[in-house]
């Protein structure tokens, strides 16, 4: 099952649980669109015909879907019913923290179940990565790349909101990567001041564009920075706005997405033929390792203040 | 020199006047940041390592800007002066609209003048297509092609703004291109009723995703339709606002802006070359053909009701 | 039906054909793996869920084939046989040469047949420009940049093999799209020692790298003459190798391709809709015209010298 | 310095150094074209001008070489002194093994040096994954989708060669990225009868298609194989190849590359700013370490026979 915001790289994990249950010589469906799927019985078959090649696609060809219903007990009670009665044994839930509360959920209740973490912004426990994040950033640093071609025409401040509503990891690693002259993300607050006194700094460097990354969370948001310093005297560059919104949950995985999806979900296939579930499976460091579903809801979301110093510096 | 804008295909063409100017025995200078360069004489030598690989750069390396004194008689007056203390001959000028009219001034005083339609939005005259339109549009549809990715996951509308703010032009093509169900240009009047209607006949049909692509100058703005549908309680989709703004002006041009940009280069170096000049070269049909810049200026923008009919025909 | 080499840009006329079919009031079916599929009676019914998004993707999703029992008088039969079976009023055939000829076979027979070009190689008739040689060049082209940015670090040629067994097109266009040093096609013999001479020229002209874009069709091959120039005292640059192969039919349609795909199919259907039939429905100039399917497969591979000019010119 | 084979990043980690040593108060200038450069004395300032925006730069601004006259005591001797002659007190080299052998001399006769490990192979020491490594990947996986979107149009196998003399790690990445149905790499011993075994084996499976991934080391050559798997008569598939060759090294650096480029970079000029040389700086699991030179070049090349594993598992 796919569950939750999609993630580029769900497919890959698809494909792969279809294939270690088919090494392993087990029997595997799938679950349509989410919880909610679940809760309506949408159960189908896999075959080799249906997971061939979509190791590219962007997206989820399963579906997804956020179920309120869900959430009550009520919701629960019959999902353990319909996994009952279409004799599944074992669930692998790709999502992010929602998804995976959601499995806890199952857990709690004694059904076996493993989670495998996707979401671009990151936000979620577990592992150090999670699914779609190097792809998402990938489209974000792809956008400013193309804003850097542009700068050079006329004194232009860029200011680009990304995805992140409590996180600012894409918009770091976009910055750090785009060469961005400054970087706002929800876990360090400011203030419009602090933005002008930057530009007025760049200004006075030489520089002739301004390119800021703004973490969808920020308060103030993208836009009213854009608006604002549009309206300033005492800064030269003229604003222009780009809003990259939903673009960052799709497109072809990354190589990056791909592998990490294929050896997550590979390992959550184990898991539970090993008759071990309760889990999320995640990459730390350099290996994939299962930790407690409940430990890894609860796991704080890694602001790392070394990347944000790194931005900074690089900002010159 | 060039002007206004930037369009991606702009290096390619200052390579290919550099080489037709070679291949006939010519000298050829380079003039920076548009017409405010000419006025400030920043004039500078071109040679083989300047323009070698420029081909597949965005933006322009020679800069642009928009110049407001050089709209004024002393500012052309001064750009004259300049134009002989370097003893340029002749110039060519590769912009926008606005480029083309600054040409014009040149021209009404009798120097020598070529303009090369550059501009994304396809706005301009002399030419059937602008260098740079294709590159543009091919950044709007990669964008629309990853909301489609992620539009079969949740029930969702997404509007996307792209450039135009008087044609449709790149409104259109992505949207034919993408499959959007349904497009808004400024030169087909609309109101949010028109959205809502839409927006449940393709929800009847059972699509679970409505694309709405909308060019800059329409009034309401996308911003203000993704608010307005937002708020309606009688359609089902939740929608989600992206704006491109600036990166469709960005990214290394595609095949056809380079090779369009090659011909009228090469083109409009042999117009100077053989002596003609006040005119615009540009792709008549699958010809490279010369229109007195006259003309050029006052042609109307090329709006294509067939192209409109196409659109509604494709979205089903 | 598609048919023949893929190309991409297939699944766009396919979309686009069931959405005129439908506007029109018609009901339209899929016949599978091209001609072959027709002999089999491969039919299948198309609906909005099926052609959905299908715009973005490369290849066919309807299967193409090459049969050569089509081409026989019992195979054209039995062809029409099946047509008949399965109420198929008129045949819209997407493909290359031979597909056409093949459908110049079913007119010939009196059954209504129209043709849409697609070829990677733009080596049909019956339009200036096929589906899919805008994507295809643009494949060779991204190939050619990358090249390109590793050029500058040692003393290289890069000999790079593109598609194009008669025709120099995909060549020419890529080569001028990305500056390459020299270009070698099927209409233009050549000799060894001509890359040989043209290489001193560039060595003399003080460039540290050689990019020779190569046809397919080519004799001696780009193997050969990446190997020629290898075992060469008196040339400093090393010689690599790329092949593109098959990726050039593979990809994303880029917008062009996707553009005229509709056109062109939404044409054909209202050929065939109009009682018109046993026509090639083309790309002329801006137009889209129809061209009697008899005069389309006789039409002779456009070879463009002024083309080949350019291209030489811009070498430098 | 860049030096060796050039990789995609080396740009990023040009400006990273630059952008530490602004901010550590230290002066920073570059030697260009590697080795020999350094033996020529090809000294040259860096100013933020020269560095803005490099970062989304293919190759390297600053040239490479492989010199053959650094590698005798004499060269090393001659390097020696034009370091003091142009008072530079310490070196970052960035490149692959024989350039971190090349710094290994240096420091062997007490000179200060750091080696950054960029090499899009992944075959070098003191560090996880090389600057490169990523990219290369991701170049090698839109290939090998491009043939998977055609390769549902014929019955057909791809062999696909990508880079790796020694090492098979882009060929594994690629094939588990790309769903290859076979991957061969220098690391595991073959023969011809084995890739025949496998396509029988993928025939019998009812797909109609082959990917084969072979990297460049492989003997027999993937040139041999796609030769030999063509006049089988006991295989359907028709053989078709695709040599990528150099476009690996070229293109645009994705995310990954530049990330670990700026943090690779960074700590190099830091070690040295604290008086630290002698080693490698790399990434260790999730953290910048540096490595003693002198094991770095000795550490051997990783080779994951559980990445192997995967990819037989993920092959179906």
């Amino acid at each position: 099952m796919t569950s939750g915001g999609d993630a580029p790289g769900m497919n890959a994990a698809v494909r792969a649980a279809y294939r270690m249950a088919r090494h392993l010589g087990l029997e595997i469906v799938a679950i349509r669109d989410g919880y909610q799927g679940l809760l309506n019985g949408q159960v189908e078959p896999l075959d080799t015909h249906k997971v061939d090649g979509i190791e590219r696609l962007g997206g989820t060809i399963l579906g997804t879907s956020r179920s309120v219903e869900f959430r009550t007990p009520q919701g629960v009670e019959r999902s353990l019913r319909q996994l009952d009665r279409h004799n599944i044994e074992g669930l692998v839930v790709v999502g992010g923290e929602g998804s995976l509360k959601g499995a806890y959920s199952l857990h709690q209740r004694g059904y076996g179940v493993v989670g495998v973490p996707a979401s671009i912004d990151n936000d979620v426990g577990g592992t150090d990565v999670a699914i779609g994040v190097d792809t998402a950033v990938n489209t974000a640093l792809d956008a400013i790349d193309k804003l850097k071609d542009t700068a050079a025409a006329f004194h232009r401040a860029f200011v680009v909101e990304v995805m992140g509503r409590q996180s600012g990891w894409i918009a770091l690693q976009a910055a750090i990567g785009g060469g961005a002259e400054m970087v706002l993300i929800p876990e360090v607050p400011f203030e419009i001041e602090d933005v002008v006194r930057r530009m007025k700094e760049v200004q006075a460097s030489g520089k002739t564009h301004f390119l800021l990354v703004v973490a969808e969370g920020c308060k103030p948001s993208a836009a009213e920075i854009s608006d604002a310093i549009s309206k300033r005297d005492d800064v030269e560059f003229e604003s222009r706005l780009t809003v990259l919104g939903h673009i960052q949950r799709g497109g072809s995985p990354f190589t990056f997405d791909r592998y990490l999806a294929a050896r997550l979900s590979l390992k959550a296939v184990e898991e539970l033929a090993g008759g071990r579930s309760g889990s999320v499976v995640g990459l730390r460091a350099t290996k994939i390792a299962a930790t407690p579903i409940e430990s890894a809801v609860n796991e704080p979301s890694p602001f790392n203040s070394e990347t944000h110093r790194f931005a900074e510096i690089l900002a010159g």
